[in-house]
């Protein structure tokens, strides 16, 4: 420890974010050392590490560490690391990030829903020509994923009239939810599902879920003629050769992505070119440095007066 | 009378909709004359015309009328016609109708909001790029008309953090809600309005309502950059050409416009082609005839059991 610091160290390694917004709140504490990877000054000193898409030598070699907090909701970025010590990882639960998501959750539903893609078309025509739709209510969406962030999707989600569904790994219960789980209830799960926004972390057993089996097992004849997919999990879910080929077949009849295999997309990509698919690039909730930050540095100063970590994640598990 | 005719007689009067689905539930009811404008076979046998947009002669002649039942929201279509007898006029409020506006309403808050247009463009591009965007809760969202329609809107705004406020002519308590009343109360309104969502009836008050004045008083210095203009309430309010020149000179960054000064919209109008405009044609709150007109026989039905009938509107407000 350097010669005045009287509280434990942070270690920012932010990959390929800027780490000074991530910094700066704990600079304001007397007496914190604070230093940015790879400037790992004094390795005794740190006990926390605020990490994201981090290089596997950032835990390396920190005999003090107490506690690795992830930047953003997911924490794929960090259980990846083969070289990941055995210390408690704390994701981010933040109302501001759960707010964003369900923006762009409800954004995308409403937009194929509404068929907002085919009136912005016609505009580019100037063309005059009222496009058919049904109630919400006779429209399933199916959110895969059941977390804080699928819950709040779903209750905005279900004041604007949709039929809600949801599926997790482990059982759920959620008011006006209709729930499924584990493997059993997935194939009913996605029969009943006209809009299917996904919110699942990506674990070992989520990888490339998002593929042409899934697909086929969404029905053609609901509400909207065909089915929808919006994800905004992980890309690492999904097949993207599998989901142009659904959409060439009618399996899909649109989709909203926000992440991918590989980000930023690839220009040679055909998604992007699609006329039923909206991309963004991985913008549904984007983690805002000096909220989140804050929102770390409370969490350390709880700790550090004796309560417990909460948001812990179990690596077992994935998330 | 026919012959067989034990109740009051309805004629459907829907101008250039087909009358068919507005008829088809009276149909149904043994000893009930329906007729359809123009062949009224028999003018004494009708107690309630249902009217969208009828030719003034639709009313005339009727000597027992009883009632008339607009087939839309609104109902300047029927008020501005010069031979309007001396009867109540019923308007719609239904679930559904309100469930449409407020899935248009949402959608296009949160399309300007999320900066979907611009994501588009750069998706046409093939361009992966983050844009900027403030958190619901620092952008001002302000509703013109706070009935019916501007609360359910008012409601699912709030709950994706948004900053609501609303104006209407007569003062009102919406919970959750910053409100505005009158004259006074205009400026002050529109002065905290980043996106100004309107659904205000056409009266003789409100008319060309949305001019360059009205857009000069909205911020240019808000969260997002300007002010967004959202009409889904009547084409009448709005004059096209001061907001063509208001997102010319900045007093607006954008628009979402389902309501026009003629319509259907010219082809040669310069709003089409606009980038910052989104141009749906007059779809927001479409009228879905089956489940409607079921609501329409219901409040009859109601009447003819003695019960006063809801809904009414003042002739003399317009609304």
């Amino acid at each position: 420890m350097t010669a005045d610091a009287t509280l434990p160290g942070v270690l920012v390694a932010s990959g390929h974010w800027d780490p000074e917004p991530w910094a700066l709140p704990f600079r304001a504490d007397p007496g914190r050392p604070v230093m940015v990877w790879p400037k790992v000054t004094d390795p005794a000193a740190i006990h926390y590490v605020l990490a994201w898409a981090p290089p596997p030598e950032a835990f390396l070699g920190l005999p003090n560490l107490k506690a690795i907090f992830s930047l953003g909701a997911g924490v794929d970025h960090i259980l990846g690391k083969a070289a990941l010590p055995n210390v408690p990882v704390v994701r981010i639960v933040d109302p501001d990030l759960t707010m964003r998501m369900t923006e762009w959750v409800v954004l995308q539903v409403l937009l194929h829903h509404r068929r907002q893609l085919a009136y912005l078309r016609q505009q580019a025509a100037h063309r005059w020509e009222e496009i058919g739709q049904p109630v919400a209510r006779d429209v399933r969406v199916g959110l895969m994923g059941l977390g804080e962030l699928g819950q709040a999707s779903a209750r905005v989600l279900r004041s604007l009239g949709f039929d809600v569904a949801g599926w997790s790994r482990t059982p759920r219960t959620v008011p006006g939810v209709t729930c499924f789980s584990g493997t059993d209830g997935l194939e009913p799960f996605l029969a009943r599902t006209d809009i299917l926004v996904v919110l699942l972390p990506a674990t070992p057993e989520t990888r490339g879920i998002l593929n042409r089996a899934l697909f086929a097992k969404l029905p053609r004849d609901g509400a909207l003629g065909g089915a929808v997919l919006i994800n905004a999990g992980r890309g690492a879910l999904q097949v993207e050769a599998d989901i142009v080929e659904a959409l060439e077949t009618g399996a899909l009849i649109g989709a909203s992505l926000d992440v991918f295999e590989k980000e930023p997309l690839p220009s040679e990509s055909p998604l992007w070119s699609r006329p039923d698919v909206v991309i963004t690039p991985h913008v549904a909730a984007t983690s805002d440095a000096a909220v989140l930050a804050d929102g770390i540095r409370r969490a350390i100063l709880d700790f550090e007066a004796g309560k417990p970590l909460s948001n812990l994640i179990d690596p077992k598990r994935g998330y």
